[in-house]
């Protein structure tokens, strides 16, 4: 039966590209609140293409945009998979940077370009599509399919945890399957299994009440800018290792094997180290760079600020300064533990004769999918199937705070199947999604789900 | 002689106030550039004021502002003073915060209100009044009196080392007299007999070309952040002591003398803890408040800037970061070779990976007068007969550097006679000078020359 569906999708090639540049036309912009009818033609987009494709769904209202949830209902013992994606885009940024105007798709070259062509209605619309083809060909799904697709990935996700434990008996699943990370590289699909978790602090230093002149008091109080300096600078050792108290305690060594995998893997480093124009890479003790990127926990300087910081010079000894740190955590780190031990740490490293107030912007966990898991497998057979290629098995520097929260409440492992190209300028201008990977992609989808069906 | 000449100041006290408020009215605001009227005015005052006390004079013209430069002439063979003052002075701030108009010089209870009261035309004037005085009841000065008033020392001076320079002969002296400092107390007349130097630094630490994200890139590279507060904490130690190689090597120690004048001096800490508002004071250790103040070197931070320093979290890797980071030398510690040794620490602390510019906004030495020098004694012998009561002898945590150039080019030490109260408002709203420290300054002006002439 998965033949026929493969050849459905061949069949409807142009069909499915059309309908994916109806979806692109709304300009689902959830940064932006005069859009607000336009995220509502969004979703509404979304609960029609589930309507054709003969799903059950609703709307689930929030404080904010509203999320669609569906489901093509039971379908024998396989195993159940929730694909999470979102409707929301990016705003377009400088209009005048793009080759085709953001909110009419326009193909060249086999590429479409769009806002949203990648992130993410064009990868979510591939497991869409996928389902679609098969209740069209089978008449039913070879498994059970359920979706959430947000409209508020683009500002942070705020009410979707509440969608996800207010609905968590109509989300229950086996699986997670989700496709907003990118493929390895333009021509190799990949299979994103780890996240890194974030906790975000602000450590704000005050000491005399107001700035002071440096001639008049310097050396009778503790300067709280030598005091900041002095605490950051204390939280990582000259390897680059974390000092936190118990930092390291709860962190997963990589296997042998995943040390093997990232290893054989065709990174480019020195076209890397040249994206970022930095003289040289380096970082912890011990690790090569992709493995200090994927799976070890850092511990970053993202702002500092005090005193006086125009020209020249002005002899202040600042009243308060402040630095933005933050931790990228990695699996098996509990933030809670980390973000108190941060605390700790600074306290015990602050000076005598200043104060220090801590603040967190955000908090969340890590998540990694084990690379023996079934469904892991399932989708790399999948997409080797839809792409001709065996996808490459990569980890993601950055945090999905979802990912921890679905394995929380649903017990589900995430599945983040890649299409789109790593340079596919999600955010930037002329984001495109190449038609290959589109079409490719609702094949992987379609195998996947024929798989896990038959994995029951 | 002496009596006859305090008699004249006593009895010509109101002509003496009506004078300096004539002078207080001159609005003479160096850094405001619509005042360039008012600068020449304030010049031609005190140019009046030489005629009227019969001293040879002219202006000596500046890219900026002019100096004035007179001298009573030759005089037996006592000591030449220079006196150094400035007829500029700090723009208003404020107004409304004024319980009197700035340049409406108002006495209320003794006290005289005005912008530049107290720093520097009341203070500068003592000691013209105080020749003039000698001139009018002696006939002639007890010994040689030059005076060097000039109109940028609240923009720093910058056209003063070329007046210096320029007209080193003319200014030839054996002691440099200013009274620019204030009192130790409202009630004890103070020498300050010691400044430290500057250098002021910029250290800028540039890593990747923009700001990454620190998830993506997080773990890979030097981030510019960490690294600054590395390089700035590695600058001392925790004991608070500089640990920038031969820092100490030239300090010259307090002796047991300074310690048991300075540990002798009735110096509120409580209250100096007070007016700054910090939780507590601090310093290098082994040493004292006011040791630290006035004869330590130290090392002070003045800015920090990099990276995202708005409302929350911006998870970026800074491309760019800066400290302003300056040290308060001593005595005997040379400026050029502390300002290398800086640069050599710096460029030493900082971890591979980022790239380190050092830029220099300032750089001066220190300035001590020998405590045992003939000049000092005289100026104490000279303010105890002026206010009643013996002058303490403190130093200045601030820099002059015009002290270090005096020596250089002239040879000559400074004293400073300090008339004025520590909380005159000097640079703020409601300065003030009072009346009788303004009389009494007069009285140990003419004292000092009196006893210079008799140190031939």
């Amino acid at each position: 039966m998965i033949e026929k569906v493969i050849e459905h999708i061949e069949d409807n090639k142009d069909q499915f590209i059309d309908r994916l540049k109806e979806f692109l036309r709304v300009p689902c912009i959830s940064t932006d609140p005069t859009k607000k009818a336009e995220m509502t033609a969004g979703a509404k987009w979304v609960q029609d293409a589930f309507t054709a494709g003969n799903f059950e769904h609703d709307l689930v209202d929030t404080p904010g945009h509203a999320s669609v949830l569906a489901d093509g209902g039971a379908a024998g013992d396989g195993k159940t998979l929730l694909v999470y994606g979102h409707y929301d885009v990016q705003p377009t940024g400088d209009e005048s940077l793009w080759d085709s105007p953001a909110f009419e798709p326009t193909i060249r070259d086999g590429i479409l370009y769009a806002r949203g062509a990648a992130d993410d209605k064009g990868q979510v619309l591939t497991h869409m599509l996928a389902a679609e083809s098969w209740k069209k060909i089978a008449s039913k799904l070879p498994t059970r399919i359920k979706f959430l697709i947000e409209g508020e990935e683009e500002i942070g996700s705020p009410n979707l945890e509440g969608v996800i434990r207010g609905h968590a008996d109509r989300l229950a699943c086996d699986y997670v399957v989700l496709s907003d990370t990118p493929k390895f590289d333009a021509t190799t699909p990949a299979i994103t299994y780890g996240t890194k978790g974030m906790i975000y602090k602000e450590i704000i230093v005050t000491g005399p009440k107001q700035n002071l002149h440096s001639g008049s008091f310097g050396g009778t109080l503790t300067n709280p800018g030598n005091a900041l300096a002095a605490i950051v600078a204390s939280l990582r050792d000259s390897d680059n290792r974390v000092t936190i108290s118990g930092y390291y305690d709860d962190v997963v060594e990589l296997t042998a094997e995943e040390r093997a995998n990232i290893g054989s893997l065709p990174f480019d480093e020195p076209g890397y180290l040249d994206t970022m124009g930095a003289p040289s890479l380096d970082g912890e003790k011990g690790y090569g760079t992709l493995e200090r990127k994927w799976a070890r926990p850092t511990l970053d300087v993202n702002g500092l600020l005090g005193g006086f910081v125009g020209e020249g010079a002005s002899t202040v000894i600042p009243a308060k300064v402040m630095a933005k740190v933050s931790m990228r955590i990695v699996p098996n780190q509990d933030p809670d533990k980390i973000s108190k031990a941060f605390d700790e740490a600074v306290r015990r490293a602050a000076p005598k004769g200043v104060r220090v107030e801590i603040l967190e912007h955000a908090r969340c966990g890590a998540y990694v999918c084990p690379l023996d898991s079934p469904g892991i497998k399932a989708a790399a057979d999948a997409m080797e199937s839809g792409f001709g290629k065996a996808p490459l098995f990569i980890r993601e520097g950055g945090s999905l705070p979802i990912l921890p929260l679905f394995k929380e409440v649903l017990g589900a492992d995430s599945i983040m199947m890649g299409f789109c190209d790593p340079n596919c300028n999600a955010h930037g201008p002329n984001e495109f999604f190449a038609i290959d990977d589109f079409i490719n992609g609702i094949k992987a989808a379609a195998h996947f789900m024929y798989r896990m069906g038959k994995a029951g």
